[in-house]
């Protein structure tokens, strides 16, 4: 959680101070980390999900156990070259920040490859500067963002799009420069849980699959918080989230409620034998 | 010279109509077209301009004669895959716009180096959307500009980039469209012309080269109009324009203005003699 002090002066688009948008929500900031207290008896914490990603629909399962969340590396690269009259500077004679995020661009794919499955890269984003059709790109501003379910991993990934970068940076004579927007470790859930949740499936829709989850979830923070954690996925039509084609199969839903109802019900025991 | 019923609709940001605009400044639209009785007795017209580009000093030379401007073709290229999910989207199922826009933004590069000395293919900017770090690009809309002094060099390039952006749009399943933003044919120079300020040059400043323009300039519409024409450059610093760093040494600009003035006396001598 980050520094209390640096929450109380954040101000919203109103400049309203987060302590006060919070208790106009009936939330006092300073009793916040009081709210942990709830947690202390907690035995096991259990969530079902939407997959939000195309895995168990392409295996053609309705249900799946997650393992973890993905750790999270999310950076602003910057190329920064040279801008020049688009009509009267020679092909060899610039220096073009475009071809910078482009090499980039098309390398993480070649990462995340080589990383092996479940890597993922993505810029989400480029800006260009100055941006008009009669200019080289003088800047051009990627968000990249990389996950992992293996720490190891995703570092390794981050530090081959650093390098790559400078490369690319060398090759077209321009600058690059990264900046960390955020960042967080992988999470790995609850293995006596996982267990349970496999089983739980099985009874219910008769295989089970497990993977991570790329997307983070409410379950990270309770996992981190040390409550015994693990979620179920329900399948996810098309692979499809974070739009409004965004669809799950009524039956899937029917046979992902009576998992989690299976999955309580072994966790309790569990729990009541100790 | 666009329709002028198309002009007389045309509003600014203040919703001021062209005509309106125009009135204020003493000028009618209406009478525009009379504009062209001006020229019917001219007999050429010359212009002096800085390069804005790193040709003249490349070579070391302050003063080069202009053999044309070059024709363009200005697109926007757009290229549509689907958002999804940048943590729960494996990379094998994604459709992703912005590969099609890095794999082009690469391509135009050869296209113009395949083309021959005087091409020029430039990706100016390019507008990613949803364009948020969590989210594969949906859509990538590439702002494109081509120009060559020779039309069918010019049309060859555009055919290649077309065809290059249909072969990445299936390549990374994504859809690909292009709508002609602007162009302009190549305008080439009055021969003669270009032999006279040839030889202004020399005598000025010992030597002489002959280049495109890249820019477009006054001189281009003035030629379109029938009135023989050639310009002069004058060697820019560093190549640079459209910048604040754009700068002319002043002893060159000293030699631009005695080269125009021998090139006057040239011109005129020759229509004198008929």
């Amino acid at each position: 959680m980050a520094d209390q002090d640096e929450l109380r002066e954040r101000r919203d688009a109103e400049e309203v101070a987060l302590p006060d948008a919070l208790s106009a929500h009936g939330v006092e900031l300073d009793g916040a980390l009081e709210a942990r207290k709830q947690l202390e008896h907690a035995a096991a914490y259990l969530e079902l999900h939407i997959e939000q990603g195309p895995v168990l629909e392409s295996i053609d399962l309705p249900l799946g156990v997650v393992l973890g969340t993905f750790g999270v590396e999310r950076h602003q690269v910057t190329f920064t070259g040279q801008a020049a009259h688009a009509g009267s500077t020679p092909m060899d004679k610039r220096r073009d920040a475009l071809a910078g995020a482009a090499k980039l661009e098309l390398e993480i794919r070649e990462i995340a490859k080589r990383t092996g499955e479940g890597a993922v890269c993505t810029i989400g984003g480029v800006v260009t500067k100055p941006g008009i059709v009669t200019s080289v790109v003088e800047i051009a501003e990627c968000m990249l963002d990389q996950r992992h379910l293996e720490a190891t991993k995703l570092a390794e990934m981050l530090s081959n799009a650093e390098a790559a970068s400078r490369r690319f940076a060398q090759e077209e004579d321009v600058e690059v420069a990264w900046d960390r927007i955020w960042n967080i470790e992988p999470i790995l859930f609850d293995e006596v849980l996982i267990e349970l949740a496999d089983e739980s499936i099985r009874e219910i829709a008769g295989e089970s699959h497990r993977l991570p989850s790329g997307p983070l979830h409410d379950a990270a923070e309770v996992a981190r918080a040390g409550v015994p954690t693990v979620m179920l996925f329900v399948q996810s039509l098309r692979g499809l989230s974070h739009t409004k084609l965004e669809d799950t199969r009524e039956e899937h839903l029917e046979l992902a409620v009576q998992a989690l109802d299976r999955l309580a019900d072994r966790t309790i025991a569990r729990v009541a034998a100790g």
